[in-house]
């Protein structure tokens, strides 16, 4: 049985909380992180509750009292602000208040006028359990009050003394420490801003070049820097660096040949010359990366790296460790199968080897060579076909190190999957976006994304294409579909990213599949940056939209409101007094207008009342009048507006 | 780092939980409880997943299989059913399915027509794996088909050997324990029906008598069984039976002063006789009570006691424990208060007296005592104001010897005390039904109350009235009110009571107050059970449709009805085939008419298709056709329909 007389408090349902508490929320450095609970003992005595955090590792509990804000729901409420990227745990701690119990009933005696002698006396004696856990300071404060409180001589001038706000006040923060409970503890995962808010610009190094058929270089995109950060990118993303493997090397377009001068696929990780720690020979050296990260600094970009666990058959690995491999009965390395479909060109690591732990072990050196070498981000390769459980370790791993590494989770899968992989530590993640396009579908998703629970673990960077995905939507929409999708991605979420080529409305699909022809993927290619046609100017004004605008920084913050016309994405972003509205046409094609809903009244507006709509994409201003007005939005100019509201 | 290689399956989301699992699901004999979960893992190989479950202090675990219901969800289902009333433990556990994802993998392969030589061997060693886990005649026959598979010559007969369904079956059933995951432990509560099943008579047995101003006996309310089995009822509950205190005893109507021969309330327990394991002399002796006891069981009744820690001046406890009370500066016990309201004729036992630990062992001790006399239903008086942990711990130690131990928690506080009571262990709770009159607080208190997660945890025993309540809406709404009220708590729950006198549609109420004056609870009072205008018929006919109606044996099956008439209240209850809808007038005074909607889709009834409707209470029939019905309800008749549905 214990000693259990004093524990009479219960705390239950606290909010937010990630499954129950099994895994942390997810906050950016500077966040409040609110806390409610249901707190509640028997009978009707005084509780009192602190919120009790601090980063994990460090010894000292800081204390936020928690405020009763609904007393017949029992609900309690409070939160602390987090500081620099890391886990901080906390936990709810309540109390029984003895004293303030006893102020609360003798005070209704003393104002009812009946006697309270005896209750003076009660709290005299109470006063001095309250001595056995106070600290020397306001020890020496309640003795020289009980040597008053023996000197005094009627009631009420010992009712006076004892009552002092001063006194009570102190003993309200120092409950009995007997009757304390505890929640269970919980963590926050605190990573830094950019982990929410950033826009992602992702392209092959060797896709920078200017030569025809010769491989842009580290240099090259040193050239092209201006032009990225002109555009408003925080992240550079590279797909796979290493070297790449010559066996079964593929050719143009996925073939299965490939002439000599083929550069390959990056993604066959592995030859000769190295593996995940070395640089692909073509590209430059190590001395040329580190002029690339320095100059990326200076023009506000981040470089993320691709972590693709990936053999080719010519990776070091193989030979130094073929125990991490698995064999066929003839005794070769087990190469990638679909069946009936082959991949001789990639040999998976088996991480169920009686030797994973050494396979765990070299994982993390891996990424943390590249955090020394500067890099903070990576993109990880399809993460939802290694152990959940190698993740969760390998992030916290590189956290403890370096707690300012973002991870990217690619993993196109089921959704249980994919929610996972974000709560057990993926900094942000791919999502469906690519295939929502439709106004229904694109409410629901954005609704769940960006709602509790999921907003407090899941970050979706909204890609518009990638190297593997050329959406059916662009394929016959011409520009205004890049610009809606675009729009769509840098609003919608905080997080967002295109892939080279998007900003000139180019590419030619494989037929019948959402597949560049000629993918950067298999060959090198060159472009011209500055091609006619392109939306490099939309681009800018987005980014530079997101940077100026705190309402396009929140996650989730998202609303969607009411078109009536189906083709009309209708919502909203604010933050404090500034309110933006985004009217985006999800049609390429032709002229659609609608009456959309303003939702005048949690702005401040009155149903009468005029106020303007400033369009910051085009500088037109329109004067609106109560919930209901028109929108009329042309394809051939801009597919969308973005209002800020105006009173 | 453990030995993690082969642990690649997360379990999540598993329902229905109370409180994440922190607290059992509460079920009754004969119940399925079911369970489902996300399970899956990384990559793409199968996976397979049991529950297991066991009586609570059983060591041999029964399983169940799951089955995955939806693959693109992760969403896996099964269940079992529960016997003999106690905490039955269960847990889900997962394991990968390797040599079924070996089978489908190369099944792919063999009906493409690919070489798949390599792969049967690979088969063959995977089937060796398994004959370090499996049983010795398991092994026995995997070890007949590996010699087989040696002598068998073609690829393509080994593959037909190797993927016999009965080989596979045997395999999928046997999967690497070193794969095994497994949820957290979870617990059901099991009781027996009574626990939701049973119509509740409460009486005191002083009131039994036929002599005015004469104590009834248990020999008197032994006379008065016949009626109250005739009723329908299956549960007799007495207030404390215990000896009633001498010193400030109260008089009629709770007054401070009391006259000889006055007999004092029965909720100020213990005098010189003795204390909670005794019996007040004027209802009679042990022998009477055993007597009333089978006598009781004969009528198929039940008897429950009243359990109220209240300590009378005159109690042996305040003599042989003075410890276990407060005491005041000048040495003496403290009595209740409410400041500045006193309750002289009350001594509060101290739960937080260093010795508690006694207090709890003798308030077992008296569970126990009554149990072994035949009680096992106790109705415990004012719980919240006890130690929540004191409660659990006791339902606990109770139910361990007796798992057919019921009790009712009779707390009548804010709602998160409430649930919290029964989360933690009691069997049924009372309800605010005797405070929801209007149609939209019906709907939302009893949708709540019947719906999960509530449901799984939360009973509302339905008392229409206490010896402490005398609702308002029976003061002046004449016999409708009584026939409206009885008629909503014996359907909207499945466990109801009344007090005596309710079938009377009896009640004086204290003016402005909903108590009655001239309590039983201050006063011995006799009656004419058969007196003119009662509604013993409507009562017998509601609990024998309750006995004779499946669907109103259940608890969770309440849906509401769409009625135009805010004044008429439409639900129903369904159990298979059997549909049953139920009218309502809360309008004791006027006729109410409406239409309703009947929801025939759920009941497969066409739009056009006529159906019968039989009213169950007038044995009147009526024929409707389509969701929209008319109906009107007369309050000097019968101010509700309960219709069966006959197709």
């Amino acid at each position: 049985m214990g000693s259990r007389n004093r524990k009479r408090i219960l705390i239950e349902n606290i909010q937010p909380l990630v499954d129950s508490g099994e895994y942390p929320l997810k906050r950016e450095s500077g966040d409040f992180v609110p806390v409610s609970a249901d707190i509640f003992r028997d009978g009707h005595q005084k509780i009192c509750a602190w919120v009790e955090f601090k980063p994990a590792g460090k010894k000292q509990w800081q204390k936020i009292k928690m405020n009763c804000v609904n007393p017949g729901l029992d609900l309690w409420e409070s939160g602390f602000r987090v500081g620099n990227p890391g886990i901080y745990e906390y936990r709810i701690a309540a109390y029984c208040e003895d004293f303030g119990s006893w102020l609360f009933d003798t005070g209704k005696k003393v104002a009812a006028n009946v006697d309270f002698s005896s209750d003076v006396l009660e709290g005299i004696a109470l006063l001095k359990n309250y001595l056995s856990w106070l600290s020397e300071n306001e020890r020496t404060f309640v003795r020289n009050l009980l040597k008053k409180l023996e000197k005094s001589g009627g009631d009420m001038q010992r009712w006076q003394l004892i009552s002092s706000p001063t006194l009570s006040q102190m003993l309200e923060d120092n409950p009995d420490p007997a009757s304390r409970v505890e929640s269970r503890g919980l963590q926050v995962r605190v990573e830094r801003v950019r982990a929410r808010f950033a826009a992602w610009y992702e392209c092959f190094p060797r896709s920078c070049g200017f030569e025809h058929g010769v491989s842009g270089t580290f240099k090259d995109v040193i050239k092209r820097l201006p032009e990225i950060a002109g555009m408003g990118f925080d992240v550079l993303y590279f797909p796979p660096i290493h070297p790449v493997g010559f066996s079964k090397r593929k050719g143009p377009n996925n073939s299965l040949t490939c002439s000599p001068g083929d550069p390959g696929c990056p993604y066959s990780i592995g030859s000769h010359v190295g593996g995940h720690d070395q640089i692909e020979p073509s590209l430059g050296n190590f001395e040329d990366f580190a002029e690339l990260v320095k100059a990326c600094e200076r023009h506000g970009l981040e470089i993320a790296l691709d972590f693709a666990i990936n053999c080719s058959p010519d990776h070091p690995y193989l030979k130094e460790h073929p125990d991490w491999f698995s064999k066929r009965p003839d005794g070769t390395i087990k190469f990638a199968e679909n069946p009936p479909k082959k991949y001789e060109d990639i040999y998976p690591i088996n991480f169920e080897s009686a030797d994973y732990k050494s396979i765990w072990k070299e994982m993390l050196r891996i990424f943390l060579f590249w955090a020394k070498k500067g890099v903070r981000i990576f993109r990880v390769d399809n993460p939802h076909t290694k152990p959940f459980d190698f993740w969760k370790w390998i992030i916290e791993e590189v956290q403890k190190k370096y707690p300012d590494v973002i991870f990217l989770a690619e993993a196109f899968t089921r959704p249980k999957v994919m929610k996972a992989l974000a709560k057990l530590g993926f900094t942000q993640s791919y999502s469906y976006f690519t295939w929502r396009n439709g106004k229904q579908e694109l409410t629901d998703y954005f609704s769940e994304l960006t709602t509790p629970p999921e907003s407090d673990f899941y970050r979706a960077n909204l890609f518009t294409n990638t190297p593997d995905i050329f959406p059916t939507f662009l394929h016959n929409g011409g520009t205004a579909a890049y610009k809606i999708r675009v729009i769509l991605a840098a609003t919608l979420s905080t997080v967002y990213g295109i892939f080279q080529g998007f900003e000139l409305c180019e590419g030619i699909p494989v037929p019948g599949k959402e597949e560049y022809l000629n993918s950067d993927k298999y060959e090198i290619r060159t472009r011209d940056w500055n091609a006619p046609g392109n939306i490099k100017y939309l681009i800018t004004r987005l980014n530079q939209l997101r940077r100026e605008m705190p309402a396009l920084q929140e996650y989730d913050n998202l609303k969607f409101y009411r078109a009536e016309n189906d083709k009309i994405l209708f919502y909203g972003k604010s933050m404090g007094d500034q309110h933006l509205l985004f009217v985006v046409s999800l049609d390429p094609h032709l002229v659609q207008n609608s009456f959309v809903y303003v939702p005048i009244e949690s702005m401040g507006i009155g149903s009468e009342q005029e106020y303007q709509v400033h369009d910051l994409l085009t500088d037109r201003r329109y004067l609106w009048r109560g919930a209901r007005n028109y929108v009329e939005l042309n394809p051939k100019f801009e597919p969308a507006h973005i209002f800020l509201v105006r009173k």
